[in-house]
């Protein structure tokens, strides 16, 4: 073993107990790597905390030894940021799965960094609300995972981004020191909000522990709708006209663009529920309190939406097993995608206005860097936000292509699955000198030593030898 | 003058045009003070840029010379955290008021930081949409200034904290390096998000300059009611009754607790539009989509919370006119507080749960600490933000004594007013020493010289003498 990892093995083996450590052959191989797929190194040390106290000794041990470490969570990234880089110990949340009941009277709840979304959705259920996001690694993705990624998925049009769900967070930064703001309050305007530096900072500053998370009243009405659209504009239209007519009733908005769709039904050999002919298909849903009223108003929009040429045909659900089956098709998306194999995923945010030159452009430039290539395009409208995926066997070129039309058309090259290891090339193509200096300012002013996720959405310049 | 006064104006006279610059006899009073009303020096320089670039010049010269500099917009603060200290300058972003139009499609707007509130929320409703704060200060209150402050108000409850507007910063470092995080997209997880770093930072980590922000679909039904109430606890009942059966209709929930109630209409000379025999009366309201099925909604909630005991009695309001006229009662309390002359004005945040027991220590530690002490309290129940307001002639024994109470019920001591220089002494009451250091860690990070707002919200360390 290499220095620092017996150092810190020293330190810590007589204040953990047994389970917290893993070490050599006893360190299973599903440690290396995250759902991205890379190759990862095998870790020499898996640390495995109950508490956060004991996450605060072990980052205060791998601090003074420089052992860095990459934090897990669920292990259901899709950039690398949880893959294990040589001379790595990891750093597992697993055991730190402690959910606190409902706050009846604030709507609220506390959750240790370790406990799978969907336990978190499940409670809130229970208890007559509702946790406001929701992604389909539900059930493996965790707590700390999701803040430390800034988790999106299907509701963001409605409730905002995982962002929006923090009221508060316990982290431990570098150097084992704890900040701990979880008061749960909805104002709190007294110095920095810490919390929110966290959210989306992929581990790179500090290990999130525990959160104060917000939850909603629950919806009583529900109804679907996929449609068929003669043009993109016309979902832009859509959304619109929807958004205006609806309100905050309106509570998802996907898209579908035709490859895909047809592709997608061949392949797993279902019935559409429209007739494939469109370029562009959209599933939207409403979520609301007042039945009766609610559907009515969704009727009458859509029928509206008709009659203005904005959507050429819809089906409506008529039952919570028809809502179901519609949105089943949206989830279709990904089992048809992954059914296919290895393929270019990437997932890009474009300012709605440019969306549309943006997928003149990169059908271009794709075609230009690889002729052979099939772009599968669905995703979150409402959001700006649309998963482009490719079969291709040129990536790297694809992927650069791709990127390159996404900063002109001045959008992101990450829109909710973060940076990681494998888009970090990629990333001055959309933030400025100025931002990524920014960035290694404050990672450098709460991780001097770089242990934390090093190398994670940048790299840092390298340290000088100290004296 | 000064060295460093003199240094940057010899850099900036050819560089800026006239207008930019006042010192000595041309410097207006208004610019020592905002609205706390402290006692402010006179500024040597007044520095009043264009645009961004002109604001990297000057932060750029005044880093070198090692000038100090507080930053204003609307100066409506009302924690201090724009008044002038000694020996620094004033950087106003009062000339940098450009609007562009709304953005459609997407629903944003993109502002400079001197642009005022109310504008903004004008502009919004010509494009048939509505922003998301309000507060009264709205006239003058700068959009720079409400992202630096994180602005409340009465419209928390529904669409968040200013924060929840805010999709993208354009904001200046101290040595002049310019952020531009203008996309304005709803996701974006490439790297760290710098615009919400700036968000509620009191202009201590860089000067705001442009922002990109979210604005919402325009509700078409509005209905208040002003309710009394036997007790908090049916308070905190009644919100969470309506917050469950009306979802996000629910638009505004702000309660009167008794003494202000019946000192406010004795004073002002109105009819209250209940008996005022109540401990507690809350105006609450519901915005929506849908004509008829909204306020039919809240009829019927209402009247279950009269037979559940939850409210005692009710006036609903049955036109524009009767609605505005209950918002003005919410009003009136400013009014009569503002004309009753100096009193203590304290804006604390409770986690709800814990504000009854609150309101009880609170008034023993205020009765121990003044015996003839009143206080006057109002606010946003629906975020647990209370105005605590106090006549006495001890307010600094007040203040820490009623402070005191919020720290051991877990709650902050600047709910929505920030912390300025007015409130730093009690700032340790909340926050711990872990959180102030990692705050400090920041600041020096992205300030290391200390020239942006010095000594707002914390006092830096001495720096060590430069080689």
């Amino acid at each position: 073993m290499a220095r620092p990892t017996n150092q810190v093995l020293s330190i810590l083996q007589t204040r953990l107990d047994k389970a917290a450590i893993l070490a050599g052959d006893a360190i299973d191989p599903r440690y290396s790597d995250d759902l991205s797929g890379g190759p990862g190194a095998r870790p020499e040390l898996v640390l495995r905390p109950r508490n956060t106290s004991e996450v605060a000794e072990i980052l205060n041990a791998c601090n003074a030894a420089r052992l860095p470490l990459v934090v897990q969570g669920g292990r259901t990234g899709l950039s690398g940021g949880a893959r294990v880089l040589a001379g790595e110990a990891v750093l597992s949340l697993e055991r730190m799965t402690a959910l606190q009941e409902v706050e009846p009277t604030a709507g609220t709840i506390v959750a240790e960094a370790g406990v799978p979304l969907q336990v978190v959705q499940e409670r809130a259920d229970a208890a007559g609300l509702v946790f406001g996001v929701d992604i389909g690694a539900r059930g493996t993705a965790t707590i700390g995972g999701n803040i430390a990624t800034n988790a999106g998925g299907i509701r963001v049009l409605r409730y905002g981004n995982f962002r929006a769900q923090v009221l508060g967070v316990e982290a431990v930064l570098a150097d084992g020191s704890v900040l701990s703001s979880m008061k749960g309050l909805a104002k709190d305007n007294s110095g920095y909000d810490l919390s929110q530096l966290f959210v989306g900072s992929e581990g790179t500053l500090g290990v999130v522990t525990r959160a104060c998370l917000r939850l909603h009243p629950k919806p009583v009405t529900q109804s679907a709708a996929f449609c068929s659209l003669p043009s993109l504009d016309a979902a832009f239209g859509l959304l619109k006209f929807l958004r205006g007519r609806l309100g905050n009733l309106l509570s998802g908005f996907e898209v579908i663009l035709a490859p895909l769709m047809g592709d997608m039904v061949s392949a797993l050999g279902f019935t559409a529920p429209v007739a494939l002919t469109s370029p562009v298909y959209v599933l939207t849903d409403i979520q609301g309190m007042t039945p009766g009223a609610d559907e009515e108003a969704f009727t009458e929009a859509l029928s509206q939406a008709i009659e203005d040429g904005l959507v050429e045909d819809v089906v409506l659900s008529q039952s919570e097993r028809e809502y179901q089956g519609l949105w089943t098709l949206r989830d279709d998306c990904n089992r048809f995608l992954f059914a296919e194999g290895a393929m270019l995923s990437l997932d890009v945010s474009l300012p709605l206005p440019r969306m549309g030159a943006f997928l003149d452009l990169a059908e271009a430039a794709q075609a230009h860097a690889d002729p052979a290539a099939r772009a599968y395009i669905f995703g979150h409208l409402g959001d700006g936000n649309l998963h482009y995926v490719v079969r291709t066997d040129r990536p790297n070129e694809v992927a650069k292509a791709v990127f390159d039309c996404v900063a002109k058309s001045g959008g992101s090259i990450s829109a909710e699955h973060g940076i990681g290891l494998d888009k970090k090339a990629y990333l001055h193509l959309t933030r400025t000198p100025a931002e990524l200096a920014a960035m290694r300012r404050i990672k450098a002013a709460l991780d001097p030593n770089n242990i934390l996720n090093r190398g994670r959405i940048f790299d840092m310049p390298p340290a000088l030898p100290s004296a």
